[in-house]
């Protein structure tokens, strides 16, 4: 394979002028609320050891960038960032100060196997609130996450919110067994209902409970639930609870319209321990982010603490965002050798007026004409 | 070697919210000074071909993350911002708008071979002023330099001028051929005057010149240069009046004092033709940045058009800026179950106003003196 000088590897892009200016406004949207809500930023490095980060980050190894570094070791692009947080939040320096509440808007990188396919690094938005078990940390993100999305003007914004713990111990009250619950759990994680329904019927489920167990994938509304919970398991009565909890807050707080509560949803990331959800918007087929409660990491990190968080797709974001585009202004001066000078006090006064202004010398722009198309304002100086 | 938990990769640092913080505000005023400049923003990937980018990128081989995709392609992690913009530049979508001026913010990588050395990823912020020869694109990125110190409060500032063209001619009518050239450069890139002196005793330089080739590293002031300017050479010539010009323009944006003008200063980065500088400021030993003129890069990519341009190293800004630490107001509101409503309210109130506004469930709070002393204010609901 030849390269040539114009190409860039598999998955990678440029972001020209126009797309990195809505990213760094977006960004700013974004950062300035998870500020005002108490987050503080944090940023880790672009590669991390594939012995810590690159093994826990539940993102599958053939997606991961390997290298070499000088010592022999290996390490990886982070995959994501929920992994290093929960490095950093461990260290010495923070784990003083739980609950912490820290923010993020990073690249991560995932390796494509085909051309055309999806993109190899992206940028995502979010927290992760990590040494508080209460319910009240799970709805802290959820609706910080909701406030993003209302700030980023995307008013489709729609949520499913699960239970990766509540739906583990009703599968199990079903009879299954662990092995039984993880064949389940990769149908629900894929959205394939054809092959959910015909795992059932090869699944040891008691006849009588067969079309109760079918009908999981059916909830909407967190009252569908309580068929399924088990009256005497204090556990699943206890969860049930603490969700009827956060309804009321997500019902409060104006977002219940925009709630689904789906027992089946599983999500891909194997490391949420608790409630989990999805975030989507029209425009996108993709979800906007996903978040929930993974109480299991930080233990990887020798911490017997509560996490929750969230990830949103910055890409997935522009694609539903509002596509309005404002033509800035942006003024032109011209000038040639003999006005210079005033050229330049004049940019300086028009700058300190707060004006965009671009000082070109005027008889080193080949396409003058194409030039000056480029802005909302030319002025020409005498002569240039 | 075992990897422990915590561990990070030779030269990898994690950015604390304090460092995220000013790292965040110096970004967003360097960022709109250049967007009020003209220049707009610019995101290439992280992972570029080595057999494009990494070749060309003036960074040695040696410095280069190097690693393997899937299709058996090397790849790097961008050793440098110059490079990928002129591949952007010269791409069909930029080409035609000429002069093109782009400006960046990102994260850049040097492998580093010992522990305790520099940093293998940093972030550089700068421009590139593309398709524009003349000496007016020059100042412009030699007072957007200087402009973007002054507005991150950096009052000691200073900018070390040379223009590598001219010191080559100057070299060569002292009798040198390229090859004596390649060295003496080299032992100016490190700055090494002893090493200078000496090599010049083994140089065929005329007897009668040689005091004046050793006054070579002395020049600090533009007239300094006329010295060794070859009345009768055309090129010389107009190299050195062209400077003249820069000097006024400098002297009259009141930099002049801030600006040594040093004919035997050159850069360790290779591609530089023309004009050349580095800026530093008293609290970091290594230059802020550096910056110049460098048409022939551009060729790589097929276009015969000039570019200028620089970019300034933001861990060695943030060492020299000023270090004030303004505690900034963040309110803590504790609740318990019986109030979390009112808690709520009054958070979102508070942050309607402004106000920076951590709600916490006080139970989830294991040393709630210590984390209550993270806060400039703390209400606490009655019973929490």
């Amino acid at each position: 394979m030849t390269i040539e000088m114009f190409e860039k590897p598999l998955g990678m892009r440029d972001d020209f002028p126009a797309v990195a200016k809505k990213k760094a406004e977006l960004k700013e949207k974004g950062i300035s609320l998870m500020e005002q809500t108490g987050y503080e930023l944090l940023q880790t490095p672009t590669l991390e050891y594939y012995e810590t980060i690159g093994k826990i980050s539940a993102i599958p190894d053939s997606a991961l960038f390997k290298l070499l570094d000088s010592q022999g070791e290996t390490l990886v692009l982070r995959p994501d960032m929920t992994s290093p947080i929960a490095r950093v939040a461990a260290s010495k320096l923070l784990k003083e100060k739980m609950p912490v509440r820290l923010g993020y808007y990073s690249n991560v990188f995932r390796a494509q196997k085909r051309e055309g396919g999806r993109p190899a690094e992206f940028e995502q938005m979010g927290v992760e609130l990590i040494g508080d078990d209460s319910l009240y940390a799970d709805a802290e993100v959820i609706l910080l996450a909701s406030s993003i999305l209302k700030k980023l003007g995307i008013e489709s914004g729609r949520m499913v919110i699960g239970h990766a713990r509540l739906l583990q111990l009703v599968l199990k009250d079903f009879g299954l067994d662990a092995h039984q619950i993880d064949k389940v759990r990769s149908e629900l994680v894929s959205k394939n209902s054809v092959g959910f329904e015909r795992l059932a019927d090869t699944l040891p489920i008691k006849e009588a409970d067969l079309d109760s167990f079918k009908a999981l994938t059916t909830s909407t509304r967190l009252e569908d639930w309580q068929q399924w919970i088990n009256p005497v398991n204090e556990e699943q009565k206890n969860l049930y609870n603490e969700m009827q909890q956060l309804e009321k807050i997500i019902n409060r707080s104006g977002l219940g319209e925009a709630v689904i509560f789906d027992l089946s949803f599983s999500s891909h990331m194997t490391y949420y321990t608790g409630l989990v959800f999805e975030v989507y918007g029209s425009g996108s087929g993709f979800p906007l982010g996903n978040g929930g409660r993974y109480d299991g990491l930080m233990q990887q990190f020798g911490l017997q603490i509560g996490a929750t968080g969230f990830g949103l797709r910055v890409d997935r974001l522009l694609e539903v965002m509002e596509k309005e585009q404002l033509q800035e202004s942006h003024t032109l001066i011209l000038f040639g050798k003999e006005n210079e000078q005033q050229a330049y006090d004049k940019a300086l006064e028009l700058r300190s007026e707060n004006e965009r202004v671009t000082l070109q010398y005027a008889p080193a722009v080949h396409a003058i004409d194409e030039f000056c198309a480029l802005f909302t304002t030319v002025i020409r100086m005498e002569g240039a």
